[in-house]
């Protein structure tokens, strides 16, 4: 993205809605992380997990979360992101299955100018992820650190 | 683990700690997440982060609490978990770098039956994940459903 179609903290308005997705998970991807990172049969064996609270191999809610964050970091975030202090609220209402499609859809809640840096602000984001039956599967809120718009010289000032 | 060697929720008592680790975690792990799950350039290109906020490449943040996840899930959870319908309060106060080693604290904090559902309870508890050089690099509260001990046949009631 050229500087001039990047965004800043002065993009990020309240009540501004972004529509992100789909993202799409398969069962191989599930299992390779479960395997990794969440070592539970609900993730890892889809012999086991059968006979599970799910009835079936289910996303660990940190996958889900990952794939939140793959269109996160490229369609709500920039190169203006300084990162993030930490989210809050984090709730998992319904399990991500195999071949599922995720939806994406962030809300600005809040943007104040830092106290004590005058080049950025404090971006509170509100992010919902949907299956592809439009269920929630994932709600949370997210705290960013963003660079204000780079101050331009002008040329007759 | 044997069904007698298990881990339910009577087990989870309020104050109990759990100390667990290490994780270590190296560059090319952190690369290949941050491709997958957080594709910013501090998560997956070493020489434009060295110019970038933190002065190098660091691991995503969801990368950090997938790595804690790995012992919460071997450590501290069992067969009797039912799932997490959610965290609260995930901060990231600082960065965690190639090479770096972790280690997760786990304090219950509350344990109570369900109002509804006699066979489980709902158990809090407190994570802190701390770097090779003892720094807080992630703090959460995680909720679980955990299932009560089975209750035994008596063979002389």
């Amino acid at each position: 993205m050229s500087e001039s179609g990047s965004r800043w903290f002065e993009d990020y308005t309240p009540g501004r809605v972004f529509e992100l997705g789909p993202v799409s998970v398969g069962e191989a991807e599930i299992l390779s992380f479960g395997r990794a990172y969440d070592p539970q049969t609900i993730h890892t064996d889809p012999v086991a997990a059968r006979s599970g609270p799910f009835g079936g191999v289910i996303a660990s809610g940190w996958q889900t979360l990952g794939l939140m964050m793959r269109v996160f970091a490229t369609g709500y975030l920039d190169v203006s992101n300084l990162g993030s202090p930490g989210v809050d609220e984090v709730r998992w209402p319904n399990p991500v299955r195999p071949d599922d499609e995720l939806w994406v859809t962030i809300t600005v809640i809040d943007a104040r100018p830092s106290a004590s840096k005058p080049d950025r602000g404090v971006v509170r984001s509100r992010v919902e992820v949907r299956n592809k039956d439009r269920q929630p599967v994932a709600t949370l809120t997210v705290v960013n650190l963003i660079l204000c718009r780079p101050k331009t010289v002008s040329s007759t000032g």
